[in-house]
């Protein structure tokens, strides 16, 4: 038994800072750094690589769309090929810091309105799996866990991590509960801590209506705007040690 | 007797052209590339790359200060630390591109306000000596011929070209003649094919005030925004063929 | 028998330039001037304010997504307000130009994917209306002719400019016909030329499948970036003459 | 006696939070709120704009240099007129606040690089005077106390708030002593409050060598990033009160 943890950095910009990185990177196997689109600058990239590499934290990229002012939560209508070639700019220069610190890019994971376009929109989809094999095809791609990108991804032949909340319900068709349900989002640190236990060590998770269904996860995100945030990676740590599960960057978990 | 040709190329953004980059790039050798932060974008720099490619041109990174509005071409004053991650940005943002057409980076030339700046100012070319280190010390260093940049990345063990202008005039010691100076820039084509065949074939010059100076040129600036620009390209490289000089991507011209 | 023309103008952004402003300029009533959103700049907003007041053109803010990068023709989704506040922020940006020449904003046209969004969506149309109204409601606003934008603007009080396009075919309906569509675009200069006359002159035009359709205008939009642009508005200002129709900024057209 | 209290307000930006302006905006006078240059943007000026409002406070422009990624911070050259357009818009686009808000501009305080250019370069200088005149005659101009920008901003009619910073040291000549001396930031609150009294009172402060200096102040500066800042505020408006200094906006305090 074996599973990642992922977690955003780097989000931090010019005199604005965002997140405690210094904190959390303890507790994660995989970050995924901010690349100057919807947050992050060279300097911050520079200093969130290193931390990482003090870490062994295994780096990542957090492409986005090109909107700081609204962070990259914003969809923002694309022609063709621009997706790819934003993923393409985006990994191509952070990959330039990883490899000032002797690092390559473990993986790539799309940020806000672009992750969840490319979830589920097939021509989304296939720019971002194109910039990944134009790119590196040895670069996993974090996609959440039961979507058509996770699926499209493994049959071009991607190394893939499917990602599961342990904070956020899912729905009994396995799909991610939308913020607007009440009780969508997880609150309570021991019953994600209990979640994460089971999802990791039965496959299983309980819907959001009882039902129990299966998840294959291959990685988890810790977010790191949650309160207690970095709390909360500890609190998983010590519960996923406990439960005999091993903690290990998603390049030794993730599937092909 | 070889020589290189270089030309600034990308620097169209957006809906913005600038440039006759499909004329010029069947004359030169070396392409310096926009990278986003004075000129380009995603789209123009993948369309560049291919254009560079189909030609058989050598691909290179143009970084930029951060400054759209200000083409590059406005002194910024930075933070330590500012200029190297500018740069290793930038060439990572390009060399995704050009590892998506199956070439790496050749070269690096800072762009502008950034270029003069490295030229003459120690900390400045310190930084970018160490953004190349960083990145590739494969990478030729595109800097002006007998400057304090080019003596640095010489003693640092890197690979350097030694950058002339044509169409510009030089003092009597090797220094290019400012701007203001009338007599600045030579506007007559066939007093720059004659400088070019002159300095190529002899490695010497006349300067602005009459005297013979020598000059160790590696690769010639075909200013691309010149009228005429394209013309130029194609008169120079018949006069160079007709006076037996072979023209080169400047991986095989540069020294170390 | 009185109409407006309009262009989009000062479209230029920093070293780049777009459009041929200087000679547009001499054949419109009315100026949408860009205000460095999707395009223009604080020099360029300068230039293009002084150019419009040299020709007696009225002045008018043309505010756009914050999408220099897809020149405002992309859709990008917004959270409650930030329409409002995006269109306050430019017309306030230029109407500091506008003072600074000694006159007012006459009116407002958002620009491009902006545009279309309010045209036909409540929300959005309730944010513009509620910007115009907050800046200056003496301000007119232009929009698409038959579309719900104008109707609410009506019944919000406002002045309106109801915009038809004669380069471009309508549906029966009296809505634009979509590009998609062949024939979308018409591109004789004789032909629009004549359907300017008759639409100005009797209310009426031949819808796409030939039917003859009323609709009411008080502003013509010349398509800047049309090639033959200029040529196409001293053909239209002949005919318009030849007709009998004069031609005043929309202030003195427009309906409350 | 009379003086007023401004601070830097709204620097804010996108999903970055700076500042405790809604702690802070009980103790001061004037808000000098950034417009979207060096920080700030549509929706933070309105939401900072209504909260200057309910409290009484008056409402000032902050423009910067166009350098978010350097907050302002940097010295960025320009090129004639530029700073002078920089300056008519950002004071258009927040006055389109104000006046939604149904007040108008108080003043204009020039950011960071850019005031402290203005206050010793006579082209900035003469460019934000030539700025202020055109936008409005009857804003006030902040500008540092003794500087050249404040005697050509009276020479040339303007009204003028000369400003001190009371966390600040003096030189005997009455210039703001480096930051790179030791001493030149002043951190104790008991001590900041004690040169406040003595210097509205008074119209002196003891310079960093221990002199007597005359110092005409109409606006004192709190620094808002300073820790603290809030409490500061406060006990400055509690020492002033039992002083019998009235506490008022600029534009009642202002000389011209």
């Amino acid at each position: 038994m074996r599973i990642d943890l992922n977690c955003d950095m780097g989000e931090s910009f010019a005199a604005y800072i965002l997140g405690e990185d210094d904190q959390i990177m303890r507790w994660i196997t995989s970050a995924n750094i901010a690349c100057g689109f919807h947050a992050g600058d060279p300097m911050v990239m520079e200093r969130t690589v290193a931390l990482a590499c003090r870490h062994q934290v295994a780096v990542g990229a957090h492409p986005g769309y090109p909107d700081l002012l609204g962070f990259g939560r914003r969809h923002l209508d694309t022609f063709p090929g621009e997706i790819k070639n934003y993923l393409l700019y985006q990994m191509g220069a952070l990959s330039a810091f990883a490899g000032a610190h002797g690092v390559r890019l473990q993986h790539v994971k799309p940020h806000g309105a672009l992750y969840n376009l490319a979830a589920r929109d097939e021509p989304a989809a296939r720019e971002v799996i194109a910039a990944v094999k134009a790119f590196d095809p040895e670069v996993v791609l974090v996609t959440l866990a039961g979507s058509l990108c996770a699926e499209m991804a493994l049959a071009a032949g991607l190394r893939v991590a499917r990602e599961v909340f342990p904070d956020r319900a899912y729905l009994s068709n396995g799909q991610l509960a939308p913020r607007n349900l009440s009780d969508a989002v997880v609150h309570d640190p021991d019953e994600i801590r209990a979640r994460v236990v089971k999802l990791v060590t039965t496959g299983a998770m309980t819907s959001i209506d009882g039902q129990e269904i299966l998840l294959k996860a291959d990685t988890l995100c810790i977010h790191g705007d949650t309160p207690g945030a970095c709390k909360l990676g500890e609190v998983i740590r010590e519960a996923l040690a406990a439960s005999g599960v091993e903690v290990a960057p998603m390049a030794s978990v993730c599937v092909r």
